[in-house]
């Protein structure tokens, strides 16, 4: 077998074995097939595609290139969430504690913030004391004891995947459904649980633009899922305007904690229902309606802030944070935009948005950037708001004044008011179950 | 300007600008664009193409990364010929010393010989004293003085496109126009000649193996020339049997010799006399018909035999051995291969007789190889020729006699037999002039 070969056969628009997808793998992972090759393969792939046995074939030969988590001590069903990725996006927060609550094991794998989009792992760490490094051990105990516990992702799955990715990201070609697809899914599976939904975000501020986009990487994930008897539901959800009204790490914690104690944004409370019930009923607890009802319950009954209080003490965290949101220290400065004009807020380009917080000092544009998990943005009017000359839109929030102008004119140009009042947009848009 | 942009952009079918192919090439070739990079470029262009323009921004750029050859000190008018590889394609040993007796300059850079095809260098080199690394003073002396001269390509040309072709080699991205045109017409601009007639070989001992990408091939060579201010005309040629009957270095010479004395094969004469007359014509002496009466009365009269023994003699060769090719040492070895069974030839594969000649010595399979020049193989019969099992289809020469085997096997695959006689088939199929 030779990568020349196989480089050769995708850019004739050929199929790959399963073996020669696995030789690719094993070779590059092991430093025997050079960068060059496989960044023209990568390449290729993304003008030839790949048939729905091949992306499979790719996503378990990068699982089988490192570690696959052993979650057997875990008692009962476990069921994952993965979002692609958004802005505003603190639902993990609401969804695994409303889970676990309603008795199905959360043992989650998050990431960090980078770019536009923030990350699980960075928003948790802002509750003092709680830590995400925790060995399987403790892992494992901590949901076998609390029901659920959110850690950092070990480097030491699918480091294929990690190396390619890199790869892809030097070479303009991270975007490629099969590509794209393989990656998340493998890096899901080798996690361990047994069950996955999937929030395939669409919109302005994630990274599938159009829905035809999302609908075909959440069909490709949910086939990956099927061929690998990994039960796998997906949901494609709106991401053309910020996730509830909090954007930045600590800000984020309090609207979360907020929507467990039933006074969040509406959106984000109506999506995180949404995204309990179909994990809930990936879990086998009923029928869709009566998921729904059973996370609503979760939620006004106060039994899943419990679940979250004894995930944060279970962790290392100070759960007094989650009781009194009022105990997280706030950014030293603020400055509040306000509108330039009169009219109907009618786009808001929700990357900017991200960016503008991300410049505040809440973002990374460097894997190896610190990040303030006070600084952020509230936004006061969104999508659809009438609002008048000088009126606010949104409070910035940093550490140092001199960030406010250069974010403020990011958050402002990403904000359009028009005449006429916008049509209020769905939050799911579509679900994709085999 | 960055290379990841470059990179995206002709992934999106975009054009790029002159400033940025020169960004590439320069960065490339002073080694700070890595080699990964710039193999999904050339993935991506082999996918999405280059209009003219860029394809001529590309030779020019990889023409400035090096040196270009100052031919000034030669008087009249210089003309290169260009054959893009074929089997037993001895012809430059012909139309050069025409050319040169009909008072045009001919001052060429030849390559070696690899895989399937032969190489002018090694075959003058089987003329014993024959030098073909010459300082740029004597050969410019040599032309002045006998009107031609042969010698090896330097490595001071282009050599952007000697990093890019290696890096092609190896990652499948050689069969792209684009590239292909770039790199043989960046090496003859760098080499110094005023116009060039281009001889692109179409069918099974070629690369191109179809007449429509030979005449894309020939349209975009053309296109190049003709926006440099470098007159230039390209012939489509059949390469779907062997030139001539000799395949092999001196056995390419004895034939190359006997074609100047006019004794040679009838289709190696046809096609030497169309090539100088195409160069004739580009170097502006008259039309083709009288420029085909020029060609044909340098050969009746002995003046390009003449030329020929002049340019040998003045690179250091001995001239006696074109005067007597009887004076060439023979091969230790010969074998005759006879027809399997009675009918008319009706195909033979090209690359196949080449690479059987190569199998006996006359070739080299990696550049580091050393040749047999008496080795090879002389054709009894080709396509069209009605044969009786066991009537001799070639005689195949080498130096031993344990070569013989599998290099008889894999040229009598080479030869298919059928009921029916094969059509003539033209030698010259098209032809390109802006």
């Amino acid at each position: 077998m030779r990568i020349y070969d196989i480089i050769k056969t995708k850019r004739d628009g050929g199929f790959l074995s399963t073996g020669e997808i696995e030789y690719f793998i094993a070779e590059y992972t092991a430093g025997r097939i050079p960068d060059y090759q496989a960044s023209a393969l990568l390449m290729a792939i993304y003008f030839s595609g790949m048939n729905p046995r091949e992306t499979t074939d790719l996503t378990m030969a990068m699982v089988n290139s490192g570690e696959r988590a052993d979650l057997s001590a875990i008692e009962g069903i476990i069921v994952d969430k993965h979002s692609t990725g958004g802005v505003g996006d603190k639902t993990t927060l609401v969804i695994a504690p409303i889970v676990a609550a309603c008795g199905v094991k959360v043992a989650k794998m998050s990431g960090r913030g980078l770019g536009h989009t923030g990350g699980t792992v960075d928003k948790l760490e802002s509750i003092p004391g709680l830590q995400t490094s925790i060995d399987r051990d403790r892992f494992i105990e901590i949901v076998n004891r609390t029901g659920l516990c959110v850690i950092g992702q070990s480097g030491h799955f699918a480091p294929a995947d990690k190396k390619l990715y890199a790869l892809r990201d030097a070479t303009a070609t991270v975007d490629s459904i099969p590509l794209i697809a393989s990656s998340i899914m493998s890096k899901k599976i080798a996690s361990g649980s047994h069950r996955l939904l999937l929030d395939v975000k669409v919109g302005s501020g994630s990274f599938m633009k159009t829905y035809k986009e999302a609908e075909t990487l959440a069909k490709t994930m949910v086939s990956i899922g099927e061929g690998l008897s990994f039960r796998t539901v997906a949901l494609i959800t709106n991401m053309d305007v910020p996730l509830g009204c909090a954007i930045g790490n600590s800000l984020e914690v309090v609207e979360a904690v907020n929507t467990l104690k039933g006074i969040g944004p509406e959106d984000l409370t109506e999506i995180c229902v949404i995204l309990s019930a179909n994990m809930l009923y990936i879990a086998d607890k009923g029928t869709l309606d009566e998921c729904k009802a059973m996370a609503k319950q979760a939620i006004y009954s106060g039994t899943a802030l419990e679940c979250l209080k004894k995930m944060v003490t279970a962790q290392g965290g100070d759960a007094s944070f989650i009781e009194d949101t009022g105990k997280f220290s706030t950014a030293r400065y603020f400055r509040t935009v306000t509108a330039r004009k009169d009219g109907y807020i009618t786009k808001m380009n929700t990357e900017n948005c991200g960016i503008a917080s991300a410049m505040l000092g809440a973002g990374r544009a460097e894997k190896e950037d610190n990040i303030d998990f006070a600084a952020g943005i509230m936004l006061e009017n969104k999508i659809g708001a009438k609002v008048q000359r000088g009126e606010p839109l949104a409070t910035l929030y940093a550490e140092h004044e001199e960030l406010f102008d250069a974010a403020a004119e990011e958050f402002l140009n990403a904000i359009e008011i028009g005449d006429k009042p916008q049509e209020e947009t769905k939050i799911v848009l579509g679900r994709v179950e085999n």
